[in-house]
């Protein structure tokens, strides 16, 4: 992908703050950070959203992010963290090429989720659990 | 844990709506749902926060978010979504058993992450860089 910046900085034409990199996936500083120490992960190959990404892909991205997470809460002293991806720019995606945010949080940093929880309805429940559980197949 | 929810869950002590279940990871709707199709991910093993968990078993729980994603998408028509997972009270986690929120997002749904971004100062980011590379080795 000629034009997308992850995929130019995987290959070297834009600098980054590296922080981590193997066959699979390359780590580095968000130039707009939410909190200190905050890292994007992202696989070398391109894939607009992560439900496009071959299982083996994502494995290797899930496998990473406890190791780095541990040397970003020792760098910054975070007391907490979030991993967030997001997906489609109804989710808040701004560059087209999937990553995952780690982000060091603190108590009172103003950060979080919007969180509106809503009760599950039993029966829209069961047709959603069957739905999903299809939809896999 | 004889007291953790999740873990009485994937014990089968407690109901779910299970959509998913393989030998590392259970996945099942969210009782207390941000929006239709809100599902969790959860590794049968017990840890607290995604920076204590195996490798192995990150990796597991990287490799079925695509393909949970997908038929989510396809069940709930959703047009995006997110991937979130909180570790430690200062990040919003509530339950101690690591999970994966999958959101799905449509426009103008009121959900999202707070997004106060600041720059990358260009010392700081070097320092924080080491730091984060040294704390990996």
């Amino acid at each position: 992908m000629a034009e997308c910046i992850f995929c130019k900085i995987v290959a070297g034409d834009i600098p980054c703050h590296k922080v981590y990199e193997d066959d699979h996936v390359l780590a580095f500083l968000d130039i707009g950070p939410l909190s200190h120490g905050h890292t994007l992960i992202v696989p070398k190959t391109h894939h607009p959203t992560l439900d496009q990404v071959p299982d083996d892909v994502a494995a290797a991205c899930g496998a990473i992010v406890p190791r780095l997470a541990r040397a970003i809460l020792r760098a910054t002293g975070a007391t907490a963290w979030n991993l967030l991806q997001n997906n489609g720019p109804d989710a808040g995606q701004e560059v087209e090429h999937v990553h995952f945010h780690i982000i060091p949080r603190e108590s009172d940093d103003n950060l979080g989720f919007r969180w509106h929880t809503k009760s599950l309805d039993s029966d829209a429940a069961l047709n959603l659990k069957v739905a999903i559980s299809d939809a896999l197949r």
